[in-house]
């Protein structure tokens, strides 16, 4: 099977989640800059690092299928399930944010959930990475390019460290561990680019 | 005709009814896991089925869209009938959702009308089949990659039960069945799956 | 220029406006057969005719640019024109929806402003039509497959009729004639689709 | 790295933009043509204007990627902040139109953050342009085919007078400079579509 409806329904789900959570921003009910930064303040942030995350994710899947030449039916539900994890940040997002502007850090619980999810999301990626090196069978081309796949180690590591910070430290530690993660992939995959530069070019 | 747009528009419509559907999810009013679970617990577990029921129309189209080569405006209206039925998913969830959430299983009309969506989508795909039959002549290579098609022959009769029952017997079982045509489908259509490897690798 | 990201893009923005209809559903409040009818009886309908108008446009479009080869900025901006009145249908679709609910027939506005979105999409569907005849210049395949090109100068005039008689006599006769051109498009354009095969099977 | 699926990523980013602005428009209350000017005016008109907006952003996007034939990372990364940019365009549309609509030309700050959006957006395309010659090298075809780029260049100035009468003048001539920008690109880019029909046909 070709990638070509694969990546192009992944593109449309990508595309509908990174716009949509523009939806979620409530419009402020004042006309001033205070209006804007008390009501939707919170809102623009998680928004922003919500965008990089699904922006991420959507680069990494692009890199990744720029290689893979050969899908399965496990690859189509693995890319399925990773589309679900991801289609719920717009409401684990949405849920933080008004916990964020309601009870400002006294509850954990929504920044927890949020991470759980951003877990999950990391979680079928990997399982995807996994369904690909099957499919394509010993002599997988994208393993070769991702190399030790140090990043991709990392960031479960750090999704739940966040997790535990946020349950039991403080929410703000938790986003911290957050940010760390999308900073660390917001350097484009230099391994998979290189390689593909090399055996395509 | 080629099929080159008509799967790029179905991709489109069935990426936004996945995605949109997350839309309808209610975000707790309260920062706790018990809100997350009193108040939207039903919509997640709805939202994950009627996912996955728009998942595995996705995958049997991609499979189906990949062997077929010709097609008419039969099957242009066909393929626009089944995106009707899919479309409606996020209204009758909602409001089977609602239902439960407000009612429990005391009330049996809205879990019918979601067994009637699904049902009408099931009839939808069947017809877009026969279409594409007609619009491949005597030599239809689906045809022969479906063979019995048995899973597409129980889908049908499933609903009907599932729908009989939820109205006369309780919600809850004909819900059963619902989930039950899911699992089916989960395991993905080797059939068509092997004749694409057979036939074009 | 090429026509490929053209209908990329095309596709994208009807299988929004196609979809998005479907939020502006309101979810009965009771779990009756009765409820769904009184509260949403009114809009499944007027989805169901938006939804086939824009599988009419979108089938139309399709016919025309797998003849079409030649494209310039004026045949770009023809067709924006094209999706903006399209884009306008969920509002109007919206708004004639809770007349009727509210007022039953007795209020005309609503109506005819649906009528005038759907004048001012046939007539942005004919001005891109002329946009396509002169980028192609002399020899357009388009012009030669269209022919006389009755159906696309018959609705027009039948929108017209039906806002005059939504104006002065009575909603649901306007309603009537727009429900006419429907149906006669419904049938699919032979004309297109007979040249398609003829000059390229 | 080929461009097929940024572009494809795109155009599924802006059909969505373009399309939810539309969900944005409040349906009126009363069913006469006042209401319909009084409570949704603003709203169609600023509607229109966006419409036109992420409608140029497409085009020149579009004549941009039929040139280029190279990207790597910082252009991924490039395109993104463009349509983070543009993503925002609903939601501060619909604040200005909330503002004018309540306080009409009392208010300043609305205007001034739709105004900064729009320059944003302009700046986001330029730097994409600056990481699209970097990705092309010395021979950029680009930036042949771009020349002195005299509207480029001349967006963000009248952007940003725009911005100053705003929050010095009167939000409305704000608004008249944001128009003029809009009026300059509605005439298509004729520099790229001759290098494309000269180097391409």
């Amino acid at each position: 099977m070709t990638t070509s409806r694969l990546e192009a329904f992944s593109d449309g789900v990508l595309a509908i989640i990174i716009t949509i959570m523009v939806l979620e921003l409530k419009v402020p009910e004042e006309p001033t800059l205070r209006a804007l930064w008390d009501e939707t303040g919170t809102g623009l942030l998680t928004y922003l690092l919500s965008f990089v995350y699904i922006g991420i994710y959507w680069n990494n899947h692009h890199h990744m299928f720029q290689i893979v030449r050969r899908v399965d039916g496990a690859v189509l539900w693995a890319n399925l399930t990773l589309l679900l994890s991801l289609s719920l940040y717009p409401f684990t997002t949405a849920w933080m944010d008004d916990a964020i502007n309601e009870y400002g850090w006294d509850e954990h619980t929504p920044v927890v959930v949020y991470g759980v999810n951003l877990l999950f999301a990391a979680l079928a990626y990997y399982v995807l990475q996994l369904a690909v090196f099957r499919a394509e069978g010993g002599d997988s081309q994208l393993r070769e390019a991702l190399g030790s796949d140090l990043k991709g180690k990392l960031s479960p590591v750090l999704y739940v460290l966040g997790i535990v910070a946020a349950a039991f430290l403080h929410p703000a530690v938790g986003i911290v561990f957050f940010v760390a993660v999308a900073i660390i992939w917001l350097v484009p995959d230099r391994r998979l680019e290189q390689y593909v530069v090399e055996h395509q070019a």
